[in-house]
């Protein structure tokens, strides 16, 4: 029997809405911070065992329908040379962005996949581990999400260098892009063939690009991956964060579902997807922080924005900030499961 | 006569595209720099003559065809009381930002507008200076804007004190909204008797919103704002940030133009503001950072998407940065004075 969450994935009937949390696996839970202050965040990705423990700890604690890989989207440029350094409270910082074309036609596309052999190894750990319990994602970062980080180099705010770059240099990007696609569908392959169960894509900076551009620098690469993707027998979500202006074609690049960001009325998202994908999403991570009985008036909203037909998967619109009440976490999945059922069960009047 | 930029804020003819720069008053110009070397930002604000001063220099060395006060949103806030701190690369920090209700019902909403003589006075020395070259433009921060600062305490990447304030206590939140409304509209209404010619309103966070908070926290306090406005002889024009889900319902309000972020497709926005707004805007601000050949591409672009129609004001999606090249920003004018007549003149054929 298939999970609850593939079924919905794949907009079949299912009796409740199925809920899994981005970075579900993090720093708001008290058992993820005590490993965190055994090892470093780098040495948490790349410690097979320590990644699954971390992974699981949500399943087992906050009882979501889904197991997310603990890993970071940075190990794709990583593997491809890219070094990066952790300053303490300003994230990852790669050593040498890229600025120069030159930069981009060294790095080893075709060699980038075969080197990430701990996350494979920690989703089989993982897949053993769960024992059939709840399915688990797998995940990548995007290409023009990669590339943005690569070339800035770091978080920020503007993006400004990448951004500039994009106006400067438009074909020695897409050459990065077009490898960067590449690295990421063999990632992504070799993590169903270790037993990822579903994928999820975030292009989380999709937002930093104009409409024109997004349709130039991200669009065609996800359809790209969702092509390369799609004789694989799991569902593939995307989530373009900043992107509702795409949100029409994106429901037609053969992706499975769309994630939805929490400053997107998830009803019209609905009406613009005309049915073609799955959505997920997308309860403001801030209501986390409401009175109860508040968050529960917002997971209703939510679930009354999708309405009564199968394919939504409940997430936040955005990654769990590190400081969310564990108990309001815990509340929200109780409230989502005691709530949805009654958007359920109409398709079997048909049936 | 009136100046081509309030003829294009009302819809009618003009014979080119007028362009302002958000923060065109900056310090990405070395003379602001100066300026700034001798006087605290604060100081800045409250002494007319250098503010004064400095928001007559992107008229004189730039060729813009507006002024707008150099100022600062968050002066509504300190006249209400609300010590601000100037915090070296934090920006302004309130002492004491709002967490309590009682801390809502002493701020005194109807007294503010009045304290605000330094700007009134720096208004009237603009406008004598000007002597008449281009119009000047006033300003406030939206409710919304405003609220969100005075309770999050500073700028802030997610604005999570104020947003999970909205959850916690909406009745109070409504209260600070209805008594800013209220000192905003004297504010500006103030700017406009010492001499102001159009006003902008500016709620940045909205974007912080989601759409349905969108429609309850901000949008009917920026219809307030616009009703209690009309009958001055000026047009108003509204920058709500990240809110494209609700330009249709902008485009309603009685604003008479439309501020458009660089992450909205400016031709999308014509079509579901339907001609009842004039736009504003909206080059991506990073465009200013590329090779002169492909800024004058993208000024182009702009114009297109706008297309041949009066009731279009060139800007940029979002404000200047401080290290823009200034030679590109003077190039920015001239394109857009040199390409936009042939969107123009067509009018003309029917009178």
């Amino acid at each position: 029997m298939q999970p609850t969450l593939i079924k919905a994935l794949r907009r079949q009937p299912t009796g409740f809405t199925p809920i899994w949390i981005m970075r579900q696996a993090g720093r708001y839970l008290p058992s993820y911070r005590a490993v965190r202050q055994k090892y470093s965040f780098h040495e948490m990705v790349y410690t097979p065992d320590v990644a699954a423990e971390v992974t699981l700890q949500p399943v087992e604690q906050i009882g979501v329908d889904a197991a997310i890989l603990f890993s970071d989207i940075l190990v794709v440029p990583e593997a491809l040379g890219m070094r990066l350094q952790f300053v303490e409270g300003k994230g990852p910082v790669f050593e040498e962005p890229i600025r120069r074309p030159e930069q981009v036609d060294i790095l080893p596309f075709s060699q980038a996949a075969e080197r990430l052999q701990p996350v494979y190894d920690a989703v089989r750990i993982i897949r053993s581990e769960l024992g059939g319990r709840v399915p688990l994602i797998g995940f990548a970062g995007a290409p023009w999400t990669l590339a943005a980080y690569m070339i800035e180099g770091q978080g920020s705010k503007e993006f400004r260098h990448a951004r500039a770059f994009l106006y400067a240099e438009p074909v020695v990007l897409h050459r990065l892009l077009q490898g960067l696609t590449e690295a990421i569908v063999d990632y992504l392959r070799r993590q169903v063939e270790a037993g990822a169960q579903a994928l999820q894509i975030f292009d989380s900076w999709a937002g930093y690009l104009t409409p024109d551009q997004f349709r130039l620098f991200a669009l065609p690469y996800l359809r790209k991956i969702a092509e390369e993707l799609s004789d694989l027998p799991v569902p593939v979500i995307v989530f373009a964060r900043g992107a509702a202006h795409a949100l029409a074609e994106l429901s037609r690049i053969g992706a499975d579902a769309l994630s939805i960001d929490w400053q997107t009325d998830l009803q019209w998202a609905r009406t613009v997807t005309g049915g073609r994908v799955s959505l997920q999403g997308n309860l403001d991570p801030i209501a986390l922080y409401a009175p109860k009985d508040v968050l529960k008036r917002e997971v209703e909203r939510v679930l009354q924005k999708y309405g009564a037909a199968p394919g939504h998967v409940f997430n936040l619109g955005h990654g769990i900030l590190p400081d969310a009440p564990v108990d309001h976490v815990k509340a929200l999945v109780d409230f989502v499961h005691e709530l949805s059922p009654k958007y359920h069960g109409f398709e079997t009047v048909d049936a």
